[in-house]
C-alpha cells in the first residue's frame, strides 16, 4: 500500500515523484514550497528568492524554476514586488448562462473592457463554422473579461449584424451581451456546442490580459443557436488557466 | 476594419501580434513556422533547427523556443530524431460515457496499462469528497490511457471495495471499467459532477505518459453516482493538453 493517509484525491499520486529514477532538484524545491504555501494560506507572503535559496541550499535559478511553475499553476501570484499565496481557482459552470451570471454566482463582480468592435463581410471560415452566409455583415466584438477588477480573460464574439444592427450604438460593452440579446431584443439562447482546450497565451493576449507570455490558458469555443435553432454567435473565449476551472453536471 | 478575410474564428485575433509594441523575435519565427506547418500538412517533416535558423536568420535558441511552444501546443510532434506536423487534437465528449466509448467514436483504438492497484482504508479527504465512509476499504486503480498505442493520459480511480470486492481478481485492467460495472455487476451510472482545469505534468506523470515535463495537461475531476444516487467513484484523469480537447452540448 502506497497511499499517504492525508492524500487529497485530486492531487497527483505520490506528489508527482517517480517510484524510480531521479527527482529533478527544482521539483523537490517546488514540493517544499508547495507545503509552505499550504501553511501560509491565501494572501500569505512568500519569503524572497534569496531566502528560499538559502533555506533549501540550492541555486537561485532552481528556486526560480519552482516558483515559475507554481505561478503558472495559480498557486502563487505576484503582488507588487512580492509573491503571495493565491486564492482557489474560480469555478465557472459550463452552461448556457453567461460569464456574468457564472462570476456573480461565485460572489465576484464581473466586468468587461472593450478592445475593439468591427463590422465586416462574413469570411468563409466563419460562415462555415457559425452557419452564416458568406459576405453578410458581421460584428466582431473583442472584450477583456474582469472579475473584481482583475483581468482574467479575453473574449471574441462574432454575430451577424442583421441580428444586432445597432450593437455599436445601443449596447454598453461593459454589460452582459446575453442580457442585451434577451432583454432588449427578445432573443433567447436555445442550445450551444462548446469545445474546451488548453493553449498558450500569444504575446498580444498576454499583453491584453496582463499575464506572463506562454501562460497555459483554457480556450472555449462556442457556437450557439436561438430557441428556433438559428445561428446566434461564434465565441472564442480565453480564460487564465491559473485562475479558472470549469464545472459540468452530467446526466441525472 | 482589421480582420483578414481568411481569419479562422478559432484562431487568435491578429495572429496574436500586439497592435503596438515589440513582437518577441521567437514569436515572429513561431508564426512563420506555423504557416509552414499548415503547408506541410499532417505527418509532414519539418526542416532541422539548423536549417530553420539559417532560413529565418535567427539564433538556434530562438528557433528552439518557437518549436518548444508548437510542440507544447500539439501542432508538432517528435518522431524519431525528427519533428513532424501533428494531427488534430482528439475531441472527447464530456459525458457519462466512458473514455473507451469516446475514443472509439473517433475511430481510434482505446487501451489502458495498469500502473498500480491498491486497497486501503478510505482517508478523510476522499470520504468527504466522494461520499464514502472514512475507514471503509477502497480501491485505488491507476492506469495509463492509450489511443492507438500512444500514451495520452493517466487515470486514478477510487472506488469502495464493497462495490467491487473482486476488482483485483476478475477485472481485466486493459478493459473498460464502466463496461465491467455495467455488464458484470449490473451497476449503471446515474449522474456525475466534473471539473476541468489545466495543470502542468509532474515529473512522475511525465515519465508515465512519456511527455516532456511541465507539458500543460487537462485535468478532469469526476465524482459519479449510480442511478440510486449512491456514490460510485472518484476519478482524477489527466489528459495530454497537446492531444485532447473536450466537447459539450449545452441545453436544447
Amino acid at each position: 500500500m502506497d497511499y499517504p493517509n492525508d492524500q487529497d484525491p485530486g492531487a497527483p499520486v505520490r506528489s508527482g515523484i517517480p517510484e524510480h529514477g531521479r527527482i529533478p532538484k527544482y521539483y523537490a524545491v517546488k514540493a517544499h514550497i508547495a507545503r509552505l504555501v499550504e501553511e501560509l494560506g491565501e494572501g500569505g507572503l512568500l519569503p524572497t528568492e534569496r531566502d528560499l535559496s538559502e533555506k533549501y541550499e540550492v541555486a537561485r535559478e532552481t528556486v526560480r524554476q519552482a516558483l515559475r511553475e507554481l505561478l503558472l499553476e495559480g498557486k502563487l501570484r505576484r503582488q507588487g514586488r512580492g509573491t503571495v499565496v493565491a486564492g482557489p481557482k474560480l469555478e465557472q459552470p459550463l452552461s448556457l448562462a453567461s460569464y456574468t451570471e457564472g462570476v456573480r454566482r461565485q460572489g465576484r463582480t464581473p466586468g468587461r473592457t472593450l478592445v475593439s468592435l468591427d463590422r465586416f463581410p462574413c469570411p468563409e471560415p466563419l460562415a462555415a463554422e457559425a452557419g452564416l452566409r458568406r459576405g453578410e455583415p458581421v460584428w466582431h466584438m473583442e472584450r477583456v473579461l474582469l472579475a473584481d477588477d482583475e483581468r482574467v480573460g479575453l473574449e471574441s464574439t462574432y454575430v451577424a449584424a442583421g441580428r444586432v444592427p445597432d450593437l455599436d450604438r445601443d449596447f454598453d460593452p461593459d454589460s452582459s451581451f446575453y442580457a442585451y440579446l434577451n432583454d432588449r431584443l427578445g432573443v433567447a439562447f436555445g442550445d450551444a456546442d462548446e469545445r474546451i482546450e488548453t493553449v498558450l497565451a500569444t504575446p498580444r493576449e498576454a499583453l491584453l490580459i496582463g499575464t506572463p507570455p506562454a501562460l497555459p490558458m483554457l480556450l472555449i469555443h462556442r457556437i450557439s443557436r436561438d430557441t428556433e435553432g438559428l445561428p446566434l454567435e461564434r465565441v472564442r473565449t480565453l480564460y487564465r488557466g491559473d485562475r479558472f476551472s470549469f464545472t459540468a453536471h452530467l446526466g441525472g
